[in-house]
């Protein structure tokens, strides 16, 4: 697809604003000399940033836009005044095929419901899902969803899910044919709700689909980095995210306390100071950003509301391949794919 | 209630058997002169583990029994060969009054069905659960449940669950008005689940329990240590809890590998140490030690499989605080006063 991606960016995101999303862009085409911009938001705030980077604005188009979402706004608000705002301009930029993706570090779910309104829901997917990327112990991060779109979910949204969570991992990691687990509270086949075990049936039967699928996975399994791709419903997806976010913070805050405690550790702190840094830079999520909406019509990132322009960069990064390697085609070919194989399907999911 | 607890010990369960299950036994009994022991299991290893402890000896009466429940056994399976096991045997002491509670380190599913099957639920209760403690930043562990017993709830459920898990606090942390959330994807009223939304309505309207119902809280929060209680389904809870685990480990097994990553690192490391050990210490299983099957007539209480006399013996005072505090009877008197106040109940929760 497109040699240059045309990335439209919501400059007004996040809790930093366009300081940190302009960086972050000239970072991103510095790694990516093709990338293209259009830069939504506060026109003045825009053009000074963007004097900065010569490089990064010759290839920027700024377009002003009065209006911002709040953080706190609800998605129901979000929709109604979205017209006008940088988050509403950038996704609409991608409806109207002026821009191949829109890269958005604001209020999540806002961006989900404008997401959603403006590019529609793909034909062959229920329900879009929102998917991230968790750092493990190995190279690859892991890629998992959904984490909070969809509180519940029956065995064909997770099944979509699967498709559109392995079309993601090929497209980041370059994994043609990723692992794919579903989270569930054991690995027996007869854990966990009807849905997970109608869902694994279906992906089991599915062997023609450009993923390997290996049953149920836990919790605890997660960051091992034996997994490409878990699929869970938001809501399962969302406590465990929150709960491995919350349980890394409560181990480092541990650690912290651990080497202020005297002064010995004080200076063992010091010596250890570069490898301290490895374990910060491993859990940065700055380096694991770029949640993406997943079965839409059209490319849509979502950066951490707090992310560098580092993290910045690499949400442009996921985007700018996302449109090269044509996500929404595989993720629509997977489907075919599957649906004409239906016939073959479990009754009860049917 | 019991002055003296006697406490009926499953020697044979958990990874190592009776030399941990006897010399946490041990342990407890110079922490609380007054518990008494009823040990069950193959009698000439039982009794050879004794003869360490004469003190131990004076006040413990060793069951044989032929069999043991596999840590690999279903339910089923275990339900079917309990008579004549160490498990069943010290589980149906509770059941015939002969002990006070019961305390395996054993295959916790096979010890819950087990466990349900002779000592009944609770009238006032629909689901047992299990629950445990989970170390936070604060002095407190916080009291989770369900972990896994029940993959779905209804709102009816959580609220038993909430009553159970605030005796528990009330009687292992001695904290008179635990501080109770349920476990959701987002704080405001709006979020998560019908059963969730009912559940806290009704939690809202029972002001006269002895709990203080403070809403919603996300999985990120459960190690901050803002709250005592945390209720959630079993499958949620189990995510959680095992995703905590997961990413603990993962985030000590960075750790160690950066400590390791040059010269200079290791030699922090040996520095360290001290800072280390506290953190090792403040997330050590053993220290948070005792899940419980709440909503049951008898006390029992599930020992890590892994742990060490310490844990087993941390699982014993629970246990035995539990027998002390009489949490049967603390549990039955709520649920008594909030099915007195059940005309007050929303519609939607009946």
């Amino acid at each position: 697809m497109a040699a240059k991606p045309r990335i439209a960016i919501d400059a007004m995101g996040g809790d930093i604003g366009p300081s940190v999303m302009v960086e972050g862009a000239a970072l991103a085409r510095r790694r990516d000399k093709d990338l293209r911009f259009d830069l939504y938001g506060d026109e003045d705030r825009i053009a000074a940033e963007l004097k900065r980077y010569e490089k990064l604005n010759r290839v920027s188009t700024i377009h002003h836009c009065e209006g911002v979402i709040e953080g706190d706004a609800k998605p129901s608000q979000a929709i109604r005044k979205a017209k006008g705002t940088s988050m509403g301009e950038a996704v609409a930029a991608v409806k109207e095929g002026d821009a191949h993706a829109a890269v958005s570090g604001g209020n999540t779910g806002a961006m989900m419901a404008i997401s959603k309104l403006a590019l529609r829901t793909m034909e062959g997917i229920d329900r879009p899902a929102l998917a991230a990327l968790l750092p493990t112990l190995k190279d690859d991060d892991l890629v998992m969803l959904d984490l909070g779109a969809n509180t519940e979910c029956d065995a064909n949204n997770l099944v979509q899910f699967a498709v559109m969570g392995s079309a993601y991992a090929r497209t980041v990691m370059g994994n043609e044919k990723p692992c794919v687990k579903l989270l569930n509270i054991g690995t027996e086949e007869l854990k966990g709700t009807e849905e997970l075990k109608d869902a694994a049936q279906m992906l089991r039967d599915a062997d023609y689909l450009p993923l390997n699928f290996a049953g149920f996975t836990e919790g605890d399994q997660l960051a091992r980095g034996n997994v490409d791709v878990v699929v869970t419903d938001g809501f399962s997806g969302n406590i465990a995210l929150k709960t491995a976010e919350g349980t890394a913070r409560f181990v480092t805050d541990l650690l912290r306390g651990a080497f202020k405690s005297s002064l010995r550790s004080r200076i063992g702190f010091l010596i250890s100071k570069p490898a301290m840094r490895l374990l910060k830079v491993h859990l940065d999520p700055n380096n694991h950003n770029g949640a993406v909406f997943l079965g839409l019509n059209g490319i849509v990132v979502k950066s951490h509301g707090s992310a560098s322009a580092k993290g910045v960069a690499n949400a442009i990064s996921v985007a700018g391949s996302m449109v090269r390697n044509d996500i929404t085609a595989k993720i629509r070919d997977d489907l075919d794919n599957f649906r004409s194989h239906q016939g073959n399907m479990p009754e009860a999911a049917k």
